[in-house]
């Protein structure tokens, strides 16, 4: 335990609460006080910060993800149990017929199940922005379904390039949580680049030179 | 108070909870027991509600961003406080100087100062995907980009649209947080459309068609 602590630079106490919350498997006790890790040990306890910490997941949906990894589940249903964890935030009682039928709209050409997770989502979102008046953001929304093509093409090619079924199935879930903070931090340095080019064309080129020369 | 509470569909208890933690500014007091309210308190509700559900930002946070819109900030300080409010939950203390040197190799073409946001967030999103095994992830990563630099050009665009500089910061916030969970709603519906086009290209055809015929 003290050993698997030091590896992953996770204090004790935190091990042996995933080891209640059940994100973590038991190790193999070897006397009443000693039990063994392995490598599959320090991976999942790394999987569990990333999830718990830039994935934004709480216990119970961490457990959930952890739990389709290692079933026999097949690889759709190791997403759709993926997306809907990373999709918890949205309520779905904030969603009108109307709103369904603008989302439909925007997802026009998309060959999804009706009770795709996205769909609900995207419905409670445009909800929200027109609620607050911005009502003329349909060149804003095709633009970001395009950007969501790009992404969704590069999750699918990522889960693709992985060999066995359960790597394959840990890159759903490491690629459905993590890739909605990737994609929300590359967003922001993204909106100081464009807004430096736009309106500080001077200090964009600068920029450039400076580094350049290096 | 009740006719507010009745046109913007919110209980009475939460205009009050709102009024009270300061995201809705008092009405226009006309007797010890009256308080007129205008279509500025209507709106403002609304934005609360947008924030605090699909933006998932908590009270502390919706306050801040909020305070930005209400006070003279020039806009590129409101974008400042609007994308480090949005990402709030990466810890900057899970970034070392690897993944930051990382996250510049990636965002080597950007415009940006060392202490954007979303610079120290893409570290530690790299740090914590590659911490689980993730290692060859280069090209997911550079889509990712491609991706990000379309939806801050359409943010951008966006924000240039608005008349007033209010009418831009109140853009910029919402953008900003709900910008997100619409990427990340699209992202979960175009998985299942790709994935669908590329493994089950009869049932996309299928779906296709019943459209086509409607």
């Amino acid at each position: 335990m003290s050993e698997l602590s030091r590896t992953t630079d996770t204090p004790v106490a935190t091990v042996k609460y995933y080891l209640r919350e059940r994100l973590l498997p038991p190790g193999l006790r070897t006397s009443p006080n000693q039990a063994q890790y392995g490598d599959e040990h320090v991976r999942r306890i790394r999987l569990i910060r990333a999830l718990l910490g830039p994935g934004g997941l709480d216990v119970a949906t961490a457990r959930e993800v952890i739990g389709a990894i290692d079933s026999d589940l097949p690889l759709p249903h190791v997403f759709g149990v993926a997306q809907r964890a990373a999709s918890a935030r949205i309520d779905e009682r904030e969603v009108d017929a109307a709103a369904l039928e603008r989302a439909d709209d925007l997802l026009g050409g998309f060959a999804i199940h009706q009770d795709n997770p996205g769909r609900t989502a995207t419905a409670a979102v445009i909800r929200a922005i027109e609620g607050v008046g911005q009502r003329d953001a349909d060149d804003w929304y095709r633009r970001y379904v395009e950007a969501a093509l790009i992404v969704a093409e590069a999750d699918l090619d990522m889960v693709e390039a992985r060999a066995t079924r359960d790597e394959k199935a840990e890159t759903v879930v490491v690629g459905t949580a993590l890739g909605d903070a990737l994609f929300a931090a590359l967003r922001r340095a993204a909106q100081e680049h464009v807004s430096t080019i736009r309106y500080e064309p001077e200090r964009a080129e600068a920029i450039r030179r400076t580094r350049s020369s290096r």
